[in-house]
């Protein structure tokens, strides 16, 4: 008896030793869009609100980090409360489309299963994140879009809404000042690629928020959410609900939640990418996703920016606009929120 | 006078060397699907309509890269002819959706530009494939899905047609059964995930066409267009139109059409995985695409095929299901038609 005591004893201690590999560790890094955000047109009480929506968030993520939660329920509750602030372009507060509409995308993604959720183009969803996650733990699919999405979404209990919940004054007049920069665009005879992108998103900003987390048990996850381009046409689909482009997590290498020009993040395949080069290029996450963000995406003509974090806690938050909100905290204490560059 | 001759005939010469460089190596491979596709289920008719489409795809692509023609215009072309064909689900022949609609994906990537366009959930252009190349020529966009697609469509001179016209009493009868299997599944206690996914395709059969060149001038293109699964719901979107998972291409590594189970094409990243294991792993095409589908891809579950050419005009088609439709053709004079694994 005493012998059996023993060996259970050993195996207990071995199999806590095992699930408890490094315990203490956990990381929260946040985005709510990279853009042309400069201090110059940005009001102290405006700024004021930003920085406390993401410690808000930050907050909500650390909470669920530091109590031994997992990084799939830190990055869900963080980009739900990005969702409901009408400050960012994702959820409430998303942008207009041409004909007038809020068309949103949302993606999940967790290392360590490399399951994934993503949905497309809907429009009655309040938190297209928790939907995406949704379809990657309730489905046996990865992606899916409009109608077919808002039906899955119904049936598993999302809240839905009304079209006119996603309204603000703000974006429904950036619409319009995108769709008179539009018909002055037609009469000009050329314009540069980059003119027409600023006269496209008069705000100068592309919208989207996300959270990419490593949390005690050593996995990572990440998600990502957004309205797209305002004044976007034919239910456009930007990066963020393409695993791969915009949302990516592995726990053998890193997790990525990218903002910008979302066409670019696809054809570059951004996220997997900044993966690929740590796992086959033996390259830092830092490395990669300073590579990607600061030469690759410029040389092909888009901007943007992204944050990640690796297995070993290691952040990147790369942008080559004017700024990006963002934040991170660590269980070391290290935390901070930014919105410029010069920070 | 004189020199201003000789000068312009070196200048002449020096741009046609330039221009000219390996003008004559070409090399086009075509997939019409994988999945359990066993020669004791084939009748000899039947393999020879396979056979016989498969090699008029490889002719006209054959064709346009003989004469110097774009990789982008010789896959595109082929996939078209496959397309049409009802043996195919895609175009004409899709699979029916669980509502009994046919909703088609397609996406096309020039290696020269990283240029990509995709269309998810169309239902009702007759050439999906020809879209997707209009988005990515004729939009900002990379991607667009649903009724905004087909609007993009029509405009761009897209031809349009009823959905009746992709119907076939083949692929009804291959939703009746699978509906069937699936109400009998929910009476079952337990089902093995495997044996869900051959209830759920009663025609054990993972439909997608693709098609991989590299032109005379060097570059490579890759294209894809699938009516999905048997009996989907939800506007479930896979892996064909989703750019760096069933289809990529860039002219520094190789050009990638998959097929087969496209939520696990997704998760891997499947195509812009290939090409990153060349690029930063150093890998061969054979060794990257084989390692994919041959481990990782059963690793998690899924299962599929691939057909892969690199910058070099070395070529790849492997696969973990019974049999794949496929073939090649190069410039040397080597060719192919093949279903089964065992050829």
């Amino acid at each position: 008896m005493k012998n059996v005591l023993l060996l259970f004893t050993i195996f207990i201690s071995h199999m806590a030793i095992a699930q408890m590999k490094d315990t203490s560790k956990y990381v929260l890094v946040i985005h709510g869009g990279a853009g042309t955000i400069l201090k110059k047109n940005m009001s102290p009480e405006k700024e004021e609100m930003y920085k406390q929506t993401l410690q808000k968030a930050l907050n909500a993520g650390e909470k669920i980090l530091a109590s031994g939660g997992i990084a799939l329920d830190a990055v869900e509750a963080v980009v739900r409360i990005l969702e409901d602030d009408p400050l960012f372009n994702a959820g409430k507060g998303a942008v207009f489309t041409n004909d007038g509409k809020n068309e949103l995308d949302a993606a999940i993604m967790d290392g360590k299963t490399l399951k994934a959720g993503a949905i497309a183009g809907v429009m009655h969803i309040k938190n297209p994140i928790s939907t995406a996650r949704a379809v990657m733990e309730r489905s046996e699919h990865v992606m899916m879009i409009g109608e077919g999405a808002e039906q899955f979404a119904k049936q598993n209990g999302a809240e839905m809404v009304d079209p006119s919940y996603f309204f603000t004054q703000e974006r429904w007049d950036g619409l319009q000042k995108a769709k008179k920069a539009d018909s002055l665009k037609k009469k000009a005879d050329t314009v540069s690629k980059k003119a027409i992108r600023q006269l496209d998103n008069p705000d100068n900003k592309y919208g989207t928020v996300g959270a990419v987390a490593l949390d005690k048990h050593g996995n990572l996850a990440a998600a990502t959410s957004t309205g797209g381009m305002t004044n976007k046409r034919y239910n456009r689909v930007g990066d963020a609900p393409i695993i791969g482009a915009g949302t990516y997590a592995n726990n053998a290498t890193c997790a990525i939640s990218g903002t910008g020009w979302g066409e670019y993040f696809i054809r570059l395949v951004m996220a997997k990418t900044v993966s690929d080069r740590m796992e086959y290029g033996n390259q830092s996450l830092n490395e990669a996703a300073t590579d990607m963000i600061m030469k690759k995406l410029p040389s092909l003509g888009g901007d943007g920016g992204l944050i990640g974090v690796d297995k070993n806690g290691n952040i990147t938050m790369p942008f080559c606009t004017e700024g990006m909100y963002r934040g991170y905290v660590k269980s070391t204490g290290e935390t901070a929120v930014k919105i410029y560059k010069e920070e």
